[in-house]
């Protein structure tokens, strides 16, 4: 798998040699060092890789290793004749992908790792952007790696361009370029300038004398390099950048050694008690790439006598035991980094597109100004959230912070609509239950007590919370489960052909149910504000799933009827002032916010997952997912008609809330390349085979689910059902790149345990990878991107029901 | 000046021809496009500029165009005959400075778009990062005026890889490409792969059959030149490509034309009364470079006849009256971008740490998890504030976030030690009149009640917050001005023979304002704890300047009192339960809280702000310009005792905040460079000059300052001296890259309109650059970055006298 790769070895130094060009001496450096460290260890390997090759056999890079530098173990995967460009020489020959390549790189790397000690050098192909025999490039084919680099510059002219370049893409990949290796040129003395470039950056250089000119006959032409190999790798700077590269492999594996430890020291760490951790348990990330980190592999806390035999693919065989260990494992980001990520770790596309606008702008102020990437988001975004009453965006650090900026806008549009600026009585919200919605202190106000918030001493609950019903997949039947206060009325459960069934809300209007929530609703705000005199300045509510509260499956017909409800009882909130509501996108009642910051831009498989919930709320928060899982950004979308509300003659009456980097140019630039390539997954029928599974008739229902925008996961509609049907498991919810388990547990909620066993099963992982996740409580949930690969998802799979069987 | 440049005319369409290698046709391309524009337009004009050229003067660039588009009018600036790279030719030369470079094309745009229309292609000199004369490099060199690029493709083996890198090493320099140029190669075929990569990037491509080989003689070389440019340029390709390039520059003034407009339909901005803007207040930024935002010149609202005949450098002069407006203007960054700019916009190094990171990891979560940018910035961080007392660093955001956390940290050890948890009663802060620590509402709280939140329905101020003597020059005397409060015992104010004498706190201590600061703050801290029983869990104070509250500089002497008075009063807190001061690593008393948000970092010329008052908070809190000025990122530090209290056996015990981008690794990577590189500037002596001119004896005093750690301000003393002097001035401030002008108002405040005017005129700008600016009420404030050039600090420094008299 591409991203599910990792090297590191203690005895095995490993470098990719990279060219600032083509024929600039790659494979001549490469023959000095491997010959530099046969002659100073001569009791240890050499090893020379060149994965793909092209141009006639007897001018191999591996076999003129071969012939100069004897004791070298050499080894080339691909040949092609043609002296062409991988990428044209392989066009004859059968499809050849990076997947394919990556694998048998890494299965050479662990072989040589597991003989002898030495030292090994990846020969790449031409420069660092030359085309692979797919057509991707060097640079990206290699990054699962992240070998670290030698880079051969360009000595001719242009080379100190060529050789910069050449870096800067190595560096924006996260490559760490660690030895600069050129050949002196007495006329263009780029070596001079670039020892110079390269050491202010750290980075050694090794500068030699040019390879003799090519002789007249071939003999001739051995001889005088094997003369000048002789005298190269016998150079005391040579040796001395061998012992530079040995080194950087040990301090490298000695930082992350360490890392834990320090970060022990120094961090305090978020959400996070103390007393429970340890440097053992703090992972050290060395990198990451796609779905994976690759993290420093702690020595196993169990000793081999207690590994499961009947379980074989959980340790390594004994025959192919390792004489060394490999440092790092690829390790699957389960919780999507707290629900971040949308196009794995490390997209090229978008480190570009931070850098564009980086390079542009910096960051500019924004207030009083506007830059192209903060005005095409804020048009972008309102087109793919798709909700005619939202007009305005109005920009933030994150979605704590966007919730906050929600909740003023709310307060202030029903308090001027109300005259209940100066009446003293403090306004809440109408929530719901098990809702959160961020850690500053405004965003926790929303939010009934819990565990998250009832030791902070400025928290202060304000509002109603509605309890509500919940869909779960109970062995292997969606069900609609009724809260304590319904079920008198309701019944325990309501049993459903299908998931979308439950998101079929034009036929469930016509149902019981939707009468009785109705009357519910209705009876509860009339309490509230009628009998009690309570006010109310907003809805607020997390559409479909509410994620801090432990991955709750809110009704949909619920929480659209929450929404409609309160919408046509403005005789509650108003008896005679509510404006005329000619056009539909004027607020009704309350403003209504829908807090899409975990559930929005494509997490349930949808732009706004609003739609699921046939709702156009008043204000949308956007968060997380918006910037593709790079860096912090929020967005809150508003109507017109609350926007109108803080016009006014005084500054005073204005939205008084702004951040220093509001709307930095950074953010915004990654923000609209993630959401472009987001839309272009979604209309490009990317997910069309995950929509097939879920909605294809299953074998215990014949009928259409009679919905129109499909309801699907990513997580296979089989391998959910059978979750579901494991003895731990009290029940599952699915819903686009989210899946949630519900274990057993009499003590639930978020001081539950019982979902660390499972938590630490997965951690331990599988033959190939380990799966980082996160639970609430007794809530084990694991979160894809939208670009996990199916094959990445069924190993997951497979490795879920190991670990629960 | 490097970044006070910019270059767009309607008329002009000015395009640089970047190589993606050196010898790979820049020169044929151009003679290719300049024909064909003078083909296609023949009423119109066509320039060729070669900056820097280096080879026999025979066969320089501009003569080769000179010949085979002979309509063309070349311009070469510096001729060098060695066939070397600029920076080896240059050397025996005298030095030839960017900025002359920079200046002198500058200057040929502008007089070429003063007479007709054409078209304007400046050739670089090498590839990319080929060097310039000074060493910098040609993509850096020209980065300012940002023209937009056609990229001559390498159409030689290899060239794949070179076009690409050099591509991104322009696109992460904020380039806009707009056409890759390709000689066709049918052995290598790059063009082929090249123009499907740039096509998916939205680039156009032009691929051109290869010019034909060398001939024997000069003579016949010059025939099948001239044949071959006659095709050429008469191709439909080459004609699509020129208007694409005409219709490009067009489409660029179109949409900065239309940016404010659409803006003001889509954006809600923060801090903004909307109804008090219109699209012609809302500046467009098309970029920006250094202390230069490059803004859309929209036209003057005055009429010519308006324009003051006395101040000619505030228009053109008749005689150069242009024929072409230049759409755009550089202007000054006058607010640091809301006080976060350290190392100017764009920064290349910047960029590059930022985009390494992203390569390297994108995001990954951090609970529970470390990675080298975190753990590298927690422990450079709390080197460089070099306060014995800070050990963690909790991550966050942006500063209100920060502040947010920092709260939470303090109240919850205070209650912890105190026993107050269930107590009921509501703890609060102590604090200074007219402090701001953020726009969340637990920010808000910490302050008391102002214009920023007096109609913020869930604010409520928590605490009590001091009057303060506050620092000022007035009409050239630095003084110290009592509050009210204070007048009678004190005497409205003091004067000080100079800034840095107000700064030695170890001499004012003996002094009898040392002694009434005392007594007032002990009588008021028993008033408030011992008679009326209120609750306090933390002092929160901004070090020196309060930013937001109107820039008010408080007496160094009171917040050292206040802080050393509140540790030595824990008789007022608990009277037996204080715990052995052994360690004075302990906190004493209550938590003190620095928000050095906006202090910190060098802004006020120190790296913490702590140090000027002399005081070791037990908690500080960073961000703005902790990342140059790129990204939010905030680190609240925070002492070992503060820590412990949330040591306990339940997660509840814990510090449970936490944002999903918690310690991204782009924000990390970017602090840690750019704190290194402030760091260096520092120990460097980049700062010696402001240094001694405000630390030598002024002409009113001969004594020495008596200070160890100099007061500086990069605003020079005399002119800072003579801006006090002005009768429309009140007061000023300076202090590190800060100037705060109190501008004279009966009514002063945050609703004052005085600065309004000084504003507007700043904004007119001079001769050569706007100043955009932000104004505090009647306070007018400009900020510099750390790295503004002294030339720059100068001329905003006559403009701002010439709008003032």
């Amino acid at each position: 798998m591409p991203s599910r790769m990792s090297s590191l070895w203690r005895s095995l130094p490993a470098y990719q040699i990279y060219g600032a060009n083509t024929n600039v001496g790659k494979t001549i450096m490469s023959t000095i060092l491997l010959k530099a460290h046969a002659r100073k260890y001569p009791s240890q390997n050499t090893w020379y890789l060149k994965p793909v090759s092209t141009g006639p056999l007897e001018e191999a890079d591996d076999r003129h290793i071969s012939y100069f530098a004897p004791k070298t173990q050499t080894r080339c995967l691909y040949q092609f004749d043609e002296a062409v460009s991988p990428h044209i020489a392989a066009r004859s020959s059968k499809p050849l992908s990076d997947i394919s390549i990556q694998e048998q790189v890494l299965a050479h790397l662990s072989s040589c790792a597991t003989t002898e000690a030495g030292l090994l050098l990846l020969e790449t192909a031409g420069g660092v952007h030359s085309p692979t025999p797919s057509g991707s490039s060097q640079a990206d084919l290699f990054r699962p790696l992240r070998l670290p680099v030698c880079l051969v510059a360009d000595h001719h002219l242009g080379g100190i361009s060529a050789t910069i370049s050449a870096f800067e893409s190595l560096h924006i990949r996260g490559y760490d370029l660690e030895v600069v290796c050129q050949f002196k040129d007495s006329m263009y003395q780029n070596h001079e300038y670039l020892s110079s470039y390269f050491e202010k950056k750290g980075i050694l250089s090794l500068s030699l004398p040019p390879p003799p000119e090519k002789a007249e006959t071939i003999e001739e032409d051995r001889e005088v390099m094997a003369e000048y190999y002789e005298k190269m790798s016998a150079l005391e700077q040579v040796e001395e950048t061998l012992d530079h590269l040995i080194h950087k492999n040990s301090s490298r594996i000695q930082y992350l050694e360490e890392m834990s430890e320090k970060a022990h020291k120094t961090i305090w760490y978020p959400f996070t008690q103390h007393r429970d951790i340890s440097p053992s348990t703090i992972m050290a990330i060395d990198s990451a790439h796609g779905d994976f980190f690759q993290t420093y592999s702690t020595p196993l806390p169990d000793p081999p006598s207690t590994s499961n035999p009947s379980n074989p693919s959980n340790t390594s065989s004994p025959t192919s035991e390792p004489k060394d260990e490999n440092f790092l494992t690829p390790t699957f980001d389960g919780s999507a980094s707290w629900w971040t990520q949308g196009l794995g770790h490390a997209s090229s596309s978008l480190t570009l597109a931070s850098a564009y606008a980086s390079g542009r702008y910096g960051h500019v102020m924004f207030a009083g100004t506007i830059h192209e990437p903060a005005l095409s988001l804020a048009e972008d975004l309102l087109r793919t959230v798709n909700n005619p009453r939202l007009t305005r965006c109005f920009y933030s650090d994150n979605g704590s912070t966007g919730m906050e900026v929600a909740i003023k806008m709310a307060l202030s549009a029903a308090s001027t609509r109300y005259g209940w600026a100066t009446d003293g009585k403090e306004m809440g919200i109408i929530g719901l239950k098990g809702s959160y919605h961020g850690d500053t202190i405004g965003a926790m106000d929303a939010s009934e007590p819990s565990t998250f918030n009832e030791r902070v001493h400025w928290y202060k609950g304000r509002g109603h919370w509605f309890d509500f019903p919940q869909v779960k997949l109970k062995k292997g039947e969606w069900v609609v489960e009724s809260p304590e206060v319904m079920e008198e009325e309701f019944g325990k459960t309501t049993k459903f052909e299908s998931l979308g069934d439950i998101f079929d809300i034009q036929a469930r209007l016509k149902s019981r149910s939707a009468r009785l929530y109705k009357s519910h609703i209705e009876d509860t705000l009339d309490r509230l504000v009628r009998k009690e005199g309570r006010k109310f300045g907003a809805l607020v509510m997390e559409p479909v799933i509410l994620g801090a509260g432990g991955m709750l499956f809110a009704d949909p017909l619920f929480q659209h009827l929450l929404a409609s409800t309160i919408r046509s009882s403005s005789h509650l909130f108003t008896p005679s002032d509510e404006p005329s509501t000619d056009s539909e996108n004027i607020w009704q009642s309350l403003p209504i916010i829908h807090d899409e910051v975990f559930t929005g831009l494509y997490r349930l498989g949808r732009s706004s997952s609003s739609s699921f919930i046939k709702t156009h709320p008043d204000i949308s928060v956007h968060a997380k997912l918006l910037t593709g899982g790079l860096v912090p950004l929020c967005a809150t979308l508003a109507s017109e008609s609350i926007y109108e509300a803080f016009l006014g003659n005084e500054k005073a009456d204005a939205l008084l809330h702004g951040h220093s980097y509001t709307a930095h140019a950074v953010g915004c630039q990654v923000a609209g390349e993630s959401l472009r390539e987001l839309n272009a997954l979604d209309s490009g029928g990317e997910w069309n085979s995950f929509k097939t599974d879920w909605n294809s008739p299953s074998p215990s229902t014949s009928t259409s689910t009679g919905q129109n925008d499909p309801v699907w996961s990513v997580w296979s509609k089989s391998f959910v059902e059978t979750l579901s049907m494991s003895e731990e498991v009290e029940s599952v919810i699915a819903l686009g790149s989210v899946l949630a388990i519900n274990l057993q547990d009499e003590h639930a909620g978020y001081s539950s345990t019982a979902a660390t066993g499972l938590q630490k099963k997965l951690l331990k992982g599988g033959e190939r990878f380990k799966i980082h996740n996160r639970v609430l409580g007794n809530v084990l949930y694991l979160m894809a991107s939208q670009t996990s690969r199916p094959e990445t998802l069924k190993s997951i799979e497979r490795l879920l029901m190991e670990c629960l069987s």
